[in-house]
């Protein structure tokens, strides 16, 4: 059943990049860059800084395929891609049930801390959105108000580290782990639920940099 | 004759860096960091996803002392790089030809499938200028209305694929990538050759963020 | 004495990625995401260009504990966190100088030439802080008018890459080098040193992409 949730994921990842490629008025390079940076920039840091190698859609190149096949045609589709927009969110919520949980396996695998691992989970599941976000210019979405989307992918991670901690069998942890992302991204959909921001008055820092 | 269109190329791509650089009023600092990044982005990015290591700049240092000493002598004499930008075009367009043959050559060494090492091959041809346009804040030029660049990679990488899967001898197959590339270039900037955009209504997405 | 200082460097850094995050109004998530690449950016580009894993912060992950900690509670406190920025440069210079050298001996040992051991120990030290503006979508202040920042981190990394050369200790070296870049910063700070910026006419290009 994963891999079916994977490729949906994918191809939601890469509708959400034609769409936010289309509306930057790239073109098909364009289009299929930010496709592929929704799509797998999230496992790739986690494949990077974790040295898996090879990185999965190296080693699972059906995926690349897929977004390009799907970026390639639904640049030459944008109505179709339009229509499909408001039906998106529940393949990408599933697959950043998904990738959540794959982070923080992944992680313990290769042997990192718990919390550490519960990052890295978070990572994978929302530094795609990220990274398309800075290529277009614009600050991330998930970083500003908007329904929690990281904070699902926290806690699903932290329910599937805990579970694995308390000696509970690997894949009903990451069956529940799964379970707890899609049901928090669903209810902040569908009930707007935000994180609160942390106003600070704006002055210039008297280094005058940041480093 | 390859090391020969290196150096010109990660020459080009420095002087382009600088020409970057001073228009955003940047320092010293700013400028070197933008023309390492246009040189050299691309080929880190695809090292990196390849895990070949040493990184080729690490491997070859003498890349780097060139770009080196381009970005500081260049940044004293702004007016002298500003006259030779007409001409920039020419190593560039054969260092893209060269990284372009290159980065599907290292991929498909490493074992990925073809079609990976096609992408990798455009990465490494266009990501250093798209990382430099993310940091300067600019949207890619690469994807939008401008004439093609990693398209000419993309059918370069693919003739060499091709040619190679075909048993075609390396030498005549990085050969003819090389020239696909930098004759396709050679037309795109002659006669503006560009790709279409495919533009999509401007609305803000159900979900409110990309993920 | 340096994992003191590498704590302190971590908690200034913190400090600064909160500041940043609460002035752009990002939530708790944005907060710890900017806190983070400001803390650990510029360690994380060192180690997988170095291939050392695992990388710093996943094999000492304390830092990321610290780091974690602050961004949350400093959320809930900006006040407190804008009181104490004014202190803020005093920690973060000597983090400066700690990971500015500390990148230049983890190159060395990885057996990089000293030149690039230098550049890698600049980009440890400056990376976090770049990172940390392209995802706040402003240009990178370490780039344009401001006191010296990486021109610091080179001259540090140079004394201590030349005293290494010369056959000097290397706990001797290191300390030199550490102080050569905190005093250059105490003073860039204090007198406001700064790089001049090399302009260009603004003209688009004949190329039209920067690839």
């Amino acid at each position: 059943m994963y891999p079916a949730i994977e490729v949906a994921a994918v191809a939601a990842s890469a509708l959400y990049g034609i769409l936010r490629g289309a509306r930057q008025n790239f073109d098909l390079v364009g289009i299929c860059y930010i496709a592929f940076a929704v799509a797998f920039g999230g496992g790739t840091v986690r494949d990077v800084l974790l040295d898996r190698h090879p990185i999965f859609w190296i080693a699972n190149d059906h995926l690349v395929w897929i977004a390009m096949a799907i970026a390639v045609a639904g640049a030459f589709l944008p109505k179709l891609v339009s229509k499909l927009e408001p039906l998106l969110w529940i393949p990408d919520a599933m697959g950043l049930g998904l990738f959540s949980v794959l982070g923080a396996v992944y992680a313990l695998e290769c042997g990192t801390g718990r919390f550490v691992a519960i990052l890295l989970g978070v990572a994978t599941g929302s530094f795609g959105g990220v990274i398309a976000d800075v290529i277009c210019n614009e600050l991330p979405l998930v970083f500003t108000r908007s329904p929690l989307y990281a904070t699902c992918s926290f806690f699903g991670a932290f329910a599937y580290v805990l579970l694995e901690w308390l000696g509970v069998g690997s894949s009903l942890a990451m069956g529940v782990g799964f379970c707890v992302v899609v049901a928090l991204r669903v209810g902040a959909v569908r009930w707007d639920w935000q994180l609160p921001t942390h106003a600070v008055e704006k002055k210039p820092s008297r280094r005058g940099d940041e480093g």
